[in-house]
């Protein structure tokens, strides 16, 4: 079988055994294995600490951004290659965009920065303060790399642009990184380090890759180090309390469970094209990388006078939105990741049935195109209405990752605010990642 | 018995019972005993929630800036007061003035950044960004109060400084604050406080006081809340491991032991001003609030052929350093804030007294002016010096807090900076507290 492996210490390597199986989520195909069991994390450390952050810290900022834009520039050059892999997550040619594009414009976005910095490993931070009369004594911060690691442990959703996105902040600052992404989409991952690691454009040790369970990957952080992670918030708080992230104060970047909302305004009545506006970018919203992104509107809050006006004109558009194979002419929507995911999606779209009701899509009576809709991991687009929002608040806790969103009334603005303004009921909110 | 109030509900309250008895620092009198025991944290954080918030955040940037003004303008001109009460902390006029008028400078500091800001309760940041063609779809961050409490945990060695500098960060933001100095120093933190809710400047519910050990205090913690804490490392890292701080992803800013160097240049050698500028800056971080300073110099690193140089001269200065009541002519360094941290810093000078050699000052025969040795928290200035810092670590692991510093040879800078740069065995650095 074949396996997904590792990229540690200047080679790659299997893990022991399976720790799982990957498959393509739209024909249920295997495509390998992956294991990072027996990977020894304190040696992975010290060869970034050794290898990759002396190196990078020799760079200047214009050297190192220059390297970034060369990589940028090789990547967008055999793009693809990532496309053709990228189709086996079950995306769209535009959802692939997303995530391969948009991934490779933060190199490039990262390198323009270089333009801020001088050609300097360092940077001198504002003017010297002075301490003392007659300038005897004075104090000046210079900026230099952290002499550590930094760990991303990402999500499955964005195997390219969540790796890119980190990756290129860190190199610009001198750092080494050990990237985990996640182990259910780490083979489109490990494809990009392939690439990255044969281009030699990077300095050996300033890229490593895990691309199995992790287990142990936080085990020997320090103060030096820091760690992002981009998943699901139970695991993240677990990781974000492990005793050693709170000895060494590690600086820890938690992007967990998000239920962002779209608010109609009031005078956007049918007819405004703001109206039409909305309503093709909340369709949007929940179908593209079939609702797999943490800024997916979860929640769509709707003048009250206006719900059945949205929530007809959005069951429309969604009832265009063709499911199947993005390979076929016409296909609008994919799958999601993979066949757990759908059990994952439909257990939370069960929780929330409890306490609103599904006005558009079914979850298992929908059409699929060009694929076998047992063997996929397909899904259909679920709309729920709940007219109750500060008593039925299941909506405001529970995300279900996939297309599915829910349409509320509101009375006002304050009502619409206090929805959404980060009260105990509503959960956490963020922005940051796409 | 005089009982160090809190401030609460618009209320001045008296916690249940005694926590403990404050004393005077130079003399032993008894000055009063403080308790926060029996205190209702839900219905504090409620009131800053529902009267403190509300009404700093309808105020502009502009009028919050010169709300601050007023108030540092207002306590400058009655601030003989707190240097009387600043006295029985053990403090000479230069230690009360570093925590007193550097308190109100830093009111004044923050009052003058309202000029960065609109005469709006909010502030726009940047410009919009196009999310679409033709303008129909764009972003535009606004920046608005969080809409709970920023809850501030202090340190003893500075009550009035470490208050006002956290405070007048949330004010102008917007934001009201629950604020517990240390227990050690309440009495003068309370002073303050009463002098600021008398003057009516700030609006009710904008700030509140807890002088016991506040028990509790964290229990009702959000997300809409922000936590600072100024003291020791083990403390903090405790309350930060708390379950409702990382469940609600509440921010939470340590600020902890500090182990800061001082090194000696190898060209700054005896007969340059540079090395007499050296030897008095370092006698002054040693003696300067008896060494309760997390900024003190706690690590002196010198050029191997000038360590014996820098001994002597050290020595000589030290020498010089009058020990006794500060309202006593001559003297220039008080006490310790209270005997337990007499004992508290004996132990600390024991500790390190296994891996280093004591080469100036003794515990227990030194002399003390104007005061009675056995009734006050006195300390005598202890000066270490430690050969070999690599091997004996517990220098850069141990902090003693009072009047107590190492001295050791470094080789070459590569060295100085090995033992500096943050690597596992130096412990944790930061330069934000005074």
């Amino acid at each position: 079988m074949t396996q997904i492996q590792n990229y540690i210490q200047g080679e790659w390597v299997s893990g022991s055994g399976s720790e799982l199986e990957l498959h393509n989520a739209i024909n249920g195909e295997l495509i390998g294995s992956a294991s990072s069991e027996g990977l020894d994390y304190a040696s992975i450390m010290d060869h970034a600490r050794k290898v990759g952050g002396p190196a990078l810290r020799k760079m200047t900022f214009q050297e190192r951004g220059r390297m970034l834009k060369a990589l940028a520039l090789h990547l967008t050059s055999i793009k693809e290659k990532f496309y053709i892999l990228s189709a086996a997550t079950g995306a769209t040619r535009v959802d692939s965009w997303i995530d391969i594009e948009g991934g490779i414009g933060n190199l490039f976005a990262n390198a323009s920065l270089r333009k801020q910095f001088p050609d300097l490993p360092y940077y001198v931070d504002g003017v010297a303060a002075p301490l003392s009369k007659h300038g005897t004594f004075i104090g000046h911060h210079i900026m230099v790399p952290k002499q550590g690691v930094a760990i991303h442990i990402n999500a499955f959703n964005f195997p390219i642009w969540g790796m890119l996105e980190k990756i290129a902040v860190n190199l610009m600052a001198g750092v080494p990184a050990v990237v985990k992404p996640s182990e259910f989409t780490s083979y489109l991952t490990e494809l990009m380090v392939r690439e990255i690691v044969a281009s030699k454009i990077l300095p050996e040790g300033s890229l490593q890759l895990i691309t199995g369970l992790g287990r142990g990957i936080l085990d020997h952080v320090t103060n030096q180090d820091v760690v992002t992670f981009t998943g699901s918030a139970f695991t993240g708080k677990k990781l974000k309390a492990l005793p050693q992230i709170i000895e060494e104060s590690v600086p820890f970047n938690l992007e967990a469970d998000s239920l962002n909302a779209a608010i109609l305004g009031e005078d956007a009545v049918p007819g405004t094209p703001e109206f039409d506006i909305f309503i093709k970018e909340v369709q949007r919203e929940i179908t593209v990388k079939t609702g797999q992104k943490c800024t997916a509107v979860r929640r769509i809050m709707i003048p009250e006078k206006l719900v059945e006006d949205v929530q007809i004109e959005l069951g429309k558009r969604l009832a265009k939105t063709v499911i199947g194979d993005p390979a076929v002419d016409g296909v609008r929507m994919g799958a999601l990741i993979s066949k757990l995911q759908v059990e994952r999606v439909r257990e939370s779209v069960e929780q929330l049935a409890k306490s609103q009701d599904i006005v558009y899509g079914d979850l298992d009576k929908f059409e699929v195109t060009g694929a076998d809709k047992s063997k996929g991991a397909f899904f259909s687009p679920i709309l729920f209405r709940n007219n109750d929002p500060f008593n039925k608040t299941d909506v405001h806790e529970v995300e279900a990752f996939g297309p599915v969103s829910t349409i509320m009334p509101y009375k006002d603005l304050n009502e619409a605010r206090a929805y959404q303004n980060g009260q105990r009921i509503i959960g956490h909110f963020h922005y940051h990642c796409r």
